[in-house]
């Protein structure tokens, strides 16, 4: 039996980056791809280079939510924030819901109106309903859960890197290197992209909407965390750094030798390793201080920072192996 | 039934490229995988970013050809031109060859002596019993084949580019842009990469090695032909521009229609559109005057251009469908 | 004594580049630099880049062109084609004028008509008295012209390459790869800025505006001349290819000796060894048929191919030493 | 009058980069260039890209070091380390020394010997008699010096960075990512190269060579020190992020104001703003916890970070504006 399936906002990076591995999913079938945009286009139309492809032959289609509910056992919300507190009660109590955006992956509405400058409308469904979608932390509660939220790129891969710390973390200072695709495919500056193609560039420094999340998951104060985005010369992928503070040496959760996409390396951490893949690596070093550790990550922000985890939660809430239709394993390369 | 696959130089861009491949082919066991500087070292030493996948767990050997062809149904020769010559004879009537090599590709030893600067040391063996392992163009044979020689990456290019016009070529001159992967993995002059990473250069004007390919199978008369290669900045991928005049209009050859992997396009063709696929895309537009056309063709060099091939024509070969283990048709993107 | 220059339209990628010269300059004094954007905001706060820098402290203005006009010597057009056509009676008579548009280079209004679809509004204008600033073939016009049409990039390189086999070209097949600045700071659809930087793609076959220009300075009959424009995965630089088939050997004209800025080489040309400077490198190979020839040239689209031509039109202009201001001449490497 | 400068070791990254800026410094003559594998080679021959430029036409020579000695005022040595023990001297109290290699700039024989993997040949120079030529720090001690040791490139960003908190460090932990170009001119493995041009991978955390200039310039206990140097895939520049806890916020020293070449923004630093400058930008940060801060820093290794400097050093040795020669300020862009 074939898991229905469908995506509301299939047209973006995270969209088109889930058709991809749905279709090779051997336990999915595709049901609906929305976008408002489009009225039964296929695939190919929109973007060539899925022609001749089996991706390629499905359509685009603004189908009325009710209709993509009826005729889903899962979707997939590829919505901008507070668009989707909008979309979510159309799906709630019809289908299982993976929300992709950020909204509904904070309990606290206030923390929400302080990140994304909006007092959250729906501030009754943040009580804990949706389960937050980090599989490696809480695979227990996915494999129960009927609504996900699905965490952010770089909260997500600092979440891995500091959960081992958790309760014990005196300070965490934080620089994450971002590909370009981390920008969505409508960039607000166009004019940005030339100079980025070539540069580093840090922004929104202990202002990025991943911040709270992490504090979230991690418990932890505000000013126990520092947190310094910066945007890459390459494509794919997010290098992160983390300078640690604890008074214990890490403990790695049993959740992490449980994942089939996990990787704590002796050795340092490689962009390019885990690029196209679903893998996380991590690694942990002692600092030159005692009580100081430093902690590398990276994984590939398309895949297990956003379309991937996505469904290895899927699999994990219909019973599925963890890893199927994820075992591209082995990263293009060079 | 699961086809014994081993590959003889398994260390190299191709090889790899044919463990990503093989690994998840459903009809392909693999058996030896060969490497003259490693004794049962496990892949994933010598490449981490195998680590935890399915091929990393697999061990490069120095194993004897003898038991190579012993254990295997098909064995890969990833090896450098004239060293194949040797090895060689040590699979022949033992079992089937994919030879990813040039040195079977041409039937005239002098050609070869005049291209790769040295004799053929087994001119016997240049008597056709090797088939030209262009699928598009030579499927049938390629079917009752044991012994396949691989096309260059260029010549398998140019090859698809051109021979809508065969017998009919006044002249062609063809503009190819490889990224640096093409290169391979030891790479004679290390002191070029930092600038190819921001260039363009041509090399080789008309005294690359997969000329003398691409005129065989075109029969086509040496000055009837200008091939300019250039290396470009990325890795990934060849682009070529060729500018035909003929006096007839392409005619595309029916076997392009049976290839799941080939696409005639009517729009501009994109590299980003097969790079990470096995797919070949050609766009055949008139010229200014009549009789001159403009054909372009771009592919992923180490899968179409080498691997992918390879493993289509292992498929024909033993009666498999010729895209098993290479329906990654939707690229990587962005 | 100093030529006083101003800039009408200096925000752009082209006008950003003759600062940079400018203010370099021993022989200028920058006297307004405009935008419609800014009124007297200095350069640094819209350009950070440039804090601390003798650029950064001048300051973009609204100026009205009379004033402009009133306080110059030569003034630089860096304004769209069409609007420049209304600005330029403003200039007329009243003080030099390099237009970097398109719109003074074609002296015949209806290829104007049809290759910018629409109607060319001061065609009386089209009569010559602008002089093509190609100073490597009109080194004596420019230096008694008033007013300059400053070559398209393509144009320009494209024209140094086949100038040599000028009134002997049978026919020109040209595939050129251009940077990703060759389409200016303001690009019309941002989304393609990602995958371009992996790609390389062709556009408007036979169609580009840069075409008429160069069949005009050829004297050449449409249907001689295929032009493949291309963009490529870099920022600046151009990298030509022509084919040519051509009853003469090419002859090359005494201006390319006398330029300072052109240098034939004996070996491949590489588009690193011009990046960051105003040099042109062209190649002349005999191809495989009597008669056929492959020229290569490669130059940087920003510098030799727009700001560091008009200023060496400027210094013609004027009576200075041509490389003056130019001698930026090692390039950046790697 | 002419300052006479030579290049001892001329035809690596940092030596080339010398030549193109004091073949344009208006204050010195080029004497002698020596290279071991050269005899009287125009550089145009080793370099092409130098072809038509003045540096060209200078010669690459195997000249002993008495006669360059002789013929010099100011020697700039880019030799390997160690063999720099060997040949200082040669130079010592006949001219001038620029030392580019990390010979000279430690004062602690221990420390050198822990680090550079061997014991010092010439402790006894180690007395301080060689000025750390950072002129931001140590200007008015590099004006009346004759011996310089030019300092490392990660370690003269980082030390710019963290100076404004000396003696009130409590930790200081960094993160660096260097373009490719930090590696030199011949890579020990090439068969990195591709992968580097588009991952990013850190290296020697806290063993990394420019560490103990680091710690010697802001007598900094070893425990109060992360040091995570990074590889990224770009070519040129340094972009490091500190994250600081002092007991005081950063006093910026007077000798920073003084410097023509660093900038401290109120906005984010950006790595396009400085490649091909010899500006440092710098930004300071509050952390979110008191007494935290996060400072970033970024520069061209090559200029700034390395022969940019030196010439800065060369020009206040000679009492020339320290700016001379290096007023390059405003980057190519895009």
């Amino acid at each position: 039996m074939k898991i229905k399936a469908s995506i509301v906002g299939a047209a973006g990076y995270t969209g088109t980056e889930l058709i991809r591995i749905l279709t090779a999913h051997p336990h999915v079938e595709i049901s609906r791809l929305t976008s408002r945009r489009h009225e039964n286009t296929p695939l190919e139309e929109v973007f060539p280079r899925l022609a001749g492809s089996e991706a390629g032959a499905l359509a685009l289609t603004n189908t009325d939510h009710a209709t993509v509910a009826r005729d889903s056992d899962v979707v997939f919300l590829c919505l901008p924030h507070e668009t989707t507190q909008d979309a979510v009660p159309d799906f709630l109590g019809k289908t299982k819901i993976i929300d992709l955006s950020a909204d509904f992956r904070l309990r606290d509405p206030e923390a929400y109106a302080r990140y994304y400058s909006s007092a959250h409308k729906r501030p009754e469904l943040l009580d804990g309903r949706f389960v937050y979608g980090l599989p490696e932390l809480f695979r227990e509660k996915i494999k129960g859960a009927d609504l996900i939220a699905n965490p952010g790129c770089y909260a997500q891969l600092i979440q891995l890197m500091l959960y081992p710390f958790k309760d014990h973390i005196e300070r965490a200072s934080v620089m994450a290197v971002s590909g370009m695709s981390g920008a969505g495919r409508a960039p607000v500056d166009p004019a940005l992209f030339p100079p980025a193609s070539q540069s580093l560039q840090s922004y929104k420094i202990n202002k990025h909407r991943h911040r709270p999340e992490i504090l979230q998951t991690l418990e932890l104060n505000e000013e126990r965390f520092d947190f310094v985005p910066t945007v890459g010369p390459f494509m794919r992928g997010i290098f992160a750094t983390a300078f640690v503070e604890a008074d214990t040496p890490p403990a790695i959760p049993a959740g992490y030798g449980a994942s089939p996409f996990l990787r704590v390396k002796e050795s340092d951490v490689q962009l390019a390793n885990v690029v196209s893949t679903n893998f996380a690596d991590l690694s942990f070093h002692a600092g030159k201080a005692d009580g100081t550790y430093i902690v590398q990550g990276a994984f590939d922000n398309l895949l297990k920072g956003a379309a991937g985890t996505a469904v290895q939660n899927m699999n994990l809430m219909f019973g599925a192996e963890e890893s199927e239709g994820l075992r591209f394993t082995t990263p293009l390369y060079p």
